[in-house]
C-alpha cells in the first residue's frame, strides 16, 4: 500500500457510514463480494472473530454447553412445521431448487436459523430426565435474503454466528440458562470488547417469534444508534410442544421440556470497529488485538545495529511475558510510514526506540487511542507495558461508558421523545403503557423504536403515565434508532 | 439408553459397512438427517473434529497461514471462469435460484470448493512481491451433489473441511508449501490419530483439475480399502494465469505467481472411527479422546463412602496432572453397565476401584483396545496412567501399521493384480507405464484404481515392464479399492 492510500479520508463525526466502510476496507478487515449483500472477511477481520469465538466458546464449555453441527439445508416441509408458532422466515429464505442438472423434489432452505432442524433431533435425544439439561451450540453461517444495502458485519445476507439451543426440566432452570448466556454476552462486550451494554428484554411485540421472553444486550454506537448486541430467549414450552421435546421424569411421568435459544453474530465485530476506531483507522482493545504491541526502531546507518539489537531484546522480553508483540524491522519503510500503518491497523501500543533511548536505557510508549506518550526504564519494561495495556483498555471503556451515560435521557411527551432522539440520538427513557400502538406513533414520525425494557420495572420506573397515550404506565421503554 | 441398546450387534469383520454405521450412531457420533446424503454431527463427534482442527490449525498458524472467510455462494459466471483450466463441478453443484419469493437474476452455486471465489481476491491483494507469500485458509462446509449412498463422514453431500489457498514467488517456494502441508496432514494422521499413511502423488489422469501435481496421504482401512486422507496440490501457474494473480518483483517486472491448494475433510474422522474401533464400539487414541480416563468405582452400601473418597482423590490428582479424566459416580447404574457404556464411547483407559484396591492402596487399569489389565500403586498413579496412555497409543498405531505392512503386495500381471486385490484387498504395487488405459483394464474388471504413485520412482521401482501392457515401466503404481 502506498503512503497516501493508508490514510482514512472520511470523518467519523460527519460521515459515519462512509468512514466505517473505509476503515473496514483499508484496515483489511473485509472486502465486498461480487454479489450484493455478501462480504469477504479478510485475515485481520477473521482473527478478531476467532478471538471472540475463543472467549465465548470457552465460557460456554465451562458451563455445560456442547458443540454440534447440523446440516446447512432445511427441507421446506420442516420449515413449515414451525409455522404454527412462528411467522416463519419464508420471505427471507434462499432456496436451493436444483442439485446438479436435476430439479429437487422438495426445495431446501439455506438455514436462516436452525430451530426447525435442531428441535426434531432434540426431541429424539430427550427421553428421560437423565438426558436433561441438553445444551447444544453450533458456530456456523446463516443466510437471510433481506434486500438492504450492504454494511459489513451489520447488514449482510450471509452472516456468521453461534446459535445455542437447550432443553431443561423446569422453567426455573431454563430461565437460569437464558440469563447465564446473557451474562456471558455482556461479559464479552464489556470485558473483552470494552463496550458497556444495557441489559433488558424486548417488548412483547418484538420478541423472537414463539418465545416467552427475549432478553437482549444493547450497545450504543458513537453515532447515537443502538446495536442489538446479542439475544437470549426463554422459549417456554411452545417449541417443545410443537416439536415434541418431552421426557419421562423421576416419577415416570411424561413432561414437556422448557427450552431456550441464544445467539451472537459477527455484528459484535462491527460494533467493536465502530465504537473505538477513529479518523486514523482501527482502534482495538488490547484484550482482543492480535498484535498488542508493535516496536518501531528509529535508526540511521550508524545506529541501525545497536537499535536493532536493543529492540530485539525488548521483543523477546515481552514475548516471554506473554505479550503479543511484533518488531517492525523493515528497512524499506520509514518510521512515519510504520506509525501510520500500525495506527490504521489498530495496534494498541507502540514502542518507539531511537539511539537516545538505547543510550538512556529507556523506551517510549505511545497509546494508540489518544497518542499519549510515556517514558519507561528498560528495566521496568514488562511492568510498564502491562500498565499501559490496562490503561488503554480503561480509556476505551471509559470513553464508551461516558458516551452511554450522557446519552440516556428521559422524556414525558411524544414531542419530547421525537425532539430528543432527533437532536441527540441515544436512548430516550419514557414511561410506557406496554401497547405497540404507542410505539407506532413514534415510529411513524422518526426511525426509532423501543429497543429495550429494563428487567426491573419498579426500580427503573420514572413515571406513572404513558408518555404517548397517557394511560397507566406499565413499564419503562428505551426508544432509540437502531442498526 | 437401555442396557441392550448399548451393544454393537454387527461384526466389523463380516459386515464392516453395517458395523461402521452402528458404531457411529450408538456411540452418538452422528445421526442421519432427513435429507439423503446429509448427517447431523453430534457433540461426541464434533468434539473429535474440533480436536483435529485445533491441532492442524495450530500447525498452520505456526507456519504462516492466516484464516479468512469467503461467501458460501459463488455466482455461476465465476464458476464458469475456471472452465478453461478445469472440467468444473457443474454436475455436482447445488443451485440457489430464489431469494425469498423472487427468482435471482444469476444462479448461485453453494460452494463445492472455493478456488473460483478466492482466486479473484488473491489477484486483487497481490500487487508486489512484498504481498507474497499469501497464505489463506478457511474452515467451512462445502456441498457436492453426488448421488451416492450416505456413509457418515465418507460420503455426505455436505461435508466440513479446511481449504488452503496460497500464492508464492517461485516454483520452489510453492513446492515447499505443498509438501509442508502434506507433512502436517501426515503428522495429524500418524501422531494424533494413530493411523500410518503412505505418501505419494496421484497419477497424471487423476490430479486435481488444473493442478501440476496432486500429492496425497493414503490410509488403509481394516476392510482393505484405501482412504485418500488429504491432498495438497501444486497448481503451477495455471490458476494464477487464469485469475491474473501477478505481482511486481524486486526489479519492477510483472511476474505470474505460483499457487497451491490443500485440504483435509472430516473424512479423517471417519478413518479414525473405522481404523481403531471394534465390536464393542468406538476406540480412540488418547491423543484425541475427549475423555482419556474414566474411573469406575465398585461399591456396595457399606463401602460406598470410602471408595468414593478414594476415587475423588484419584480424579483430582489426574486432573491436576493434565489428564482428561471423568469419575463416573452415578448411583443409578451398576459397574457392568458403566464398563459397557465407556467401552462403546471409546474411553481409552478405565480405572476400576473397589474396596480391595482402597485397602491395598492400589488401582486397576484396563486398556480399552484389548482389555489388558494392570495393577498400579496409588502413589505411582500419575506415572502409571501416563505410561498406560502411551502404551494404548502405541498399541493402536502398531496394529494399524501391521495391517498396512502386511497388505502391500507386489504383482506383475493383470491377473495377479486382480487376484490379489480380490482375495486380500490392500495395496498392490506394480510396475506401470504411466498410461491411463492400463489402469482402465484393471478398473473394468474390479473396482480398484491407482490411488498413489510414490514420490521417488527409482527408489521404489520394482520392475522394468508395465504389468499390464508390457511397455517400459515409468513408475510404480499402487492399486487399491478406495472410499
Amino acid at each position: 500500500m502506498s503512503e497516501q492510500e493508508l490514510g482514512i479520508t472520511e470523518s467519523k463525526e460527519h460521515s459515519p457510514g462512509e468512514w466505517y466502510a473505509e476503515v473496514v476496507q483499508k484496515a483489511e478487515i473485509a472486502d465486498y463480494a461480487p454479489m450484493g449483500g455478501f462480504i469477504v472477511t479478510r485475515p485481520r477481520g477473521w482473527a478478531l472473530w476467532e478471538a471472540m469465538q475463543d472467549h465465548l466458546d470457552g465460557w460456554f464449555k465451562e458451563t455445560g454447553v456442547t458443540n454440534a453441527y447440523f446440516p446447512m439445508f432445511i427441507p421446506e416441509s420442516y420449515l413449515e412445521r414451525e409455522k404454527d408458532i412462528v411467522e416463519g422466515f419464508d420471505p427471507e429464505v434462499a432456496w436451493v431448487t436444483h442439485g446438479g442438472h436435476n430439479e429437487l423434489e422438495e426445495r431446501l432452505a439455506v438455514r436462516p436459523t436452525s430451530e426447525s432442524i435442531i428441535a426434531p433431533f432434540m426431541s429424539q435425544w430427550t427421553r428421560s430426565h437423565r438426558d436433561l439439561p441438553l445444551r447444544l451450540n453450533q458456530w456456523c453461517s446463516v443466510v437471510r435474503w433481506e434486500a438492504t444495502e450492504t454494511k459489513p458485519f451489520f447488514r449482510t445476507k450471509e452472516f456468521c454466528w453461534q446459535e445455542g439451543h437447550t432443553a431443561h426440566e423446569s422453567e426455573e432452570e431454563a430461565w437460569e440458562e437464558t440469563t447465564t448466556r446473557l451474562d456471558q454476552y455482556q461479559r464479552l462486550y464489556e470485558d473483552v470488547l470494552a463496550i458497556p451494554v444495557l441489559r433488558g428484554r424486548k417488548p412483547e411485540h418484538d420478541k423472537f417469534p414463539g418465545a416467552d421472553t427475549t432478553t437482549t444486550v444493547e450497545a450504543l454506537m458513537p453515532d447515537g444508534k443502538s446495536v442489538q448486541g446479542a439475544t437470549s430467549h426463554y422459549l417456554g414450552t411452545s417449541f417443545a410442544e410443537a416439536f415434541d421435546i418431552t421426557y419421562v421424569d423421576e416419577s415416570e411421568e411424561e413432561q414437556v421440556a422448557h427450552t431456550t435459544s441464544w445467539g451472537l453474530s459477527w455484528r459484535a465485530l462491527g460494533a467493536l470497529i465502530m465504537t473505538h476506531s477513529d479518523d486514523q483507522g482501527l482502534v482495538l482493545p488490547p484484550t482482543i488485538a492480535p498484535t498488542q504491541v508493535v516496536i518501531v526502531p528509529i535508526w540511521d546507518e550508524d545506529t541501525r545495529e545497536e537499535v536493532l539489537e536493543y529492540t530485539e531484546g525488548i521483543r523477546d522480553d515481552l514475548d516471554e511475558a506473554g505479550v503479543r508483540v511484533d518488531l517492525d524491522d523493515r528497512d524499506e519503510r520509514n518510521p512515519g510510514f510504520k506509525f501510520n500503518e500500525h495506527e490504521l491497523n489498530g495496534v494498541p501500543l507502540r514502542i518507539e526506540v531511537g539511539s537516545y533511548e538505547v543510550e538512556d536505557e529507556e523506551v517510549t510508549l505511545v497509546d494508540r487511542p489518544d497518542g499519549e506518550r510515556h517514558e519507561a526504564d528498560r528495566d521496568d519494561l514488562v511492568d510498564a507495558v502491562e500498565t499501559a495495556l490496562d490503561r488503554i483498555s480503561d480509556k476505551l471503556y471509559e470513553t464508551a461508558e461516558e458516551n452511554l451515560e450522557e446519552n440516556v435521557r428521559e422524556a414525558y411527551e411524544p414531542s419530547e421523545i421525537l425532539g430528543t432522539i432527533g437532536r441527540y440520538g441515544g436512548y430516550v427513557k419514557t414511561p410506557w403503557c406496554g401497547d405497540e400502538a404507542c410505539e407506532t406513533v413514534i415510529k411513524d414520525e422518526i426511525a426509532a423504536e423501543i429497543v429495550m425494557v429494563p428487567f426491573d420495572e419498579d426500580e427503573d420506573a420514572i413515571g406513572d403515565e404513558c408518555a404517548i397515550c397517557e394511560d397507566d404506565a406499565e413499564e419503562t421503554a428505551y426508544f432509540a434508532r437502531s442498526y
